[in-house]
């Protein structure tokens, strides 16, 4: 579930009139952008920016950019976007680091449902006129190019319906090449850029059960190098999400120094979804809420939004 | 063009009852079915097939399938269904053959616009409840796998735009993979799975002036295998499908016996699209008519049915 909180009455102009006057004269007043913004879905997002434009012939998302600065901005520039376009923004963001974030674009592809990926995928052919895997393909190389440009490029089947004896057969192929450190064979991307979720998941239970413990547990046995993280990354976006993104939490708010990039991507992209849940999960697994954790490690007017989306009452 | 001949009067009422009685009775009437189906367009058999249902409670596709037999049956099966599932049907068939024909496959993902191919999986997904890269992957192994794995999964980006700087780089990585008879290098797989067709023509362009031979005149002097076979293939259907289908009609009909399947797939899929050009590259190429060659080649009412699909005058 959200941890956004709607309010029952909306107006885009409305909306889009508070903005322009937070916008307007002397300084920027953060504080109603956050209570406007903060409490809009992406459908309401959407008519606030046209409705904007319609009203002062301006984009909002640019003006809003030349108006905030530092982590802030950040924030509010992502949660304005349309979802499949801000996931094409991100993907583009963490493509072109010196070293790129190969995590976030797993996160994309094995998260996301494969109608939502490919509208990922449209979105960023109409924004940066390349596609989504040509542009993963010239920005990585080797076996992580492999298992990425195979992930961003699936279009999996969505049914729940499975086939035991593959997920058998397949959960041994896994097995054999984590026991033959051959992370690398072919044969593991293919399954696992192929399959359906639910016969992945199939195929991770066989796994447990016939090995008494976990595939990602086994993959951490091993010496960890960029390919074996990837594919633990991969493994856990794919059989549980929210699981997934508390350790991502949980691991920027550890970091010295918080990594707010990870922090906001985690609860812009989730609070119209399962943020509620993630919620749950990071204070069963750190006994302290997510809340109090942000509003320590974040300050002034990106705290207050990050907290406005987790949901918090004014 | 299509070669497809559509009259202006149309009823899929009228048309579900011609067929109706075409299947009653003793003995099954081809006549008045090739003279219905063979003259309506995509969206006008849908219609049909829904009125059939509507009048008799009964799937007009299976009931055609149980009357009529052999080469004219298939091709009835495969004009009859919407195109994109029937490039689902056409991309099964070729990959659960003992060993796959892999041209089908490269010939569908290449041919096709990208939100073509889409629909093409959209379709496979619904009808196999498997996606088809899934069952590419499954049914091929190697090189061949790789190539046809990253072709199908494809989103190209559709614009015009060029990068020359990039035909003119890649031109070189292409033409030292043939020099050095590296074809299955990944880099050669990565370029011409990802870059849009615009992009790949100004390659092959490029190739072309710096080399002074086409790119594919230059695969064809290496000793042929199966994988620098499939990087022709490939090749072609980017840079000129229709040169592409007017070279398989050729074989087609060249092959002792004919390869019906070929014939059949190339007429049945294309009438509705650019026959009318491929029967002009026929002719150029062959100097004889694609209409009287294909009636040389075949019989009955198979040769009928292709022929009206051809756009033959009755």
């Amino acid at each position: 579930m959200a941890s956004l909180v709607v309010p029952h009455h909306f107006s885009a102009t409305e909306d889009a009139e508070t903005l322009r006057k937070a916008c307007q004269g002397w300084g920027t007043h953060e504080k109603p952008i956050i209570k406007v913004l903060g409490h809009r879905n992406a459908a309401q997002r959407k008519q606030i920016r046209q409705a904007y434009e319609d009203l002062y012939q301006e984009d909002l998302v640019k003006r809003l950019e030349s108006e905030l600065s530092g982590d802030f901005e950040k924030a509010v520039y992502r949660w304005i976007l349309d979802p499949a376009d801000r996931d094409a923004v991100l993907a583009n963001v963490a493509l072109k680091k010196s070293s790129p974030d190969y995590h976030v674009i797993i996160e994309i592809s094995c998260v996301h449902s494969p109608e939502e990926l490919l509208e990922v995928r449209k979105a960023y052919r109409l924004r940066y006129k390349r596609s989504l895997e040509e542009d993963v393909a010239a920005h990585t190389t080797g076996d992580i190019r492999k298992l990425l440009v195979g992930l961003v490029s699936a279009y999996r089947y969505e049914g729940e319906e499975i086939n035991a004896g593959l997920a058998n057969s397949e959960a041994v192929v896994l097995h054999k090449a984590i026991k033959d450190k051959a992370l690398n064979h072919e044969e593991v991307i293919r399954i696992l850029s192929t399959r359906s979720k639910a016969q992945l998941r199939a195929t991770f239970n066989h796994y447990r059960d016939d090995q008494g413990t976990s595939i990602t547990k086994n993959l951490l046995a091993e010496r960890p190098d960029d390919f074996s993280v990837a594919l633990r990354t991969t493994i856990r976006c794919l059989n549980d999400p929210k699981k997934y993104f508390e350790k991502v939490l949980r691991n920027a708010i550890k970091k010295v120094g918080t990594d707010e990039d990870a922090l906001t991507r985690v609860i812009v992209t989730r609070a119209e979804k399962d943020l509620k849940e993630i919620k749950e999960e990071y204070y069963k697994r750190n006994s302290v809420s997510l809340d109090i954790a942000v509003a320590k490690d974040t300050s002034g007017h990106h705290e207050a939004f990050l907290l406005t989306l987790l949901g918090k009452e004014e």
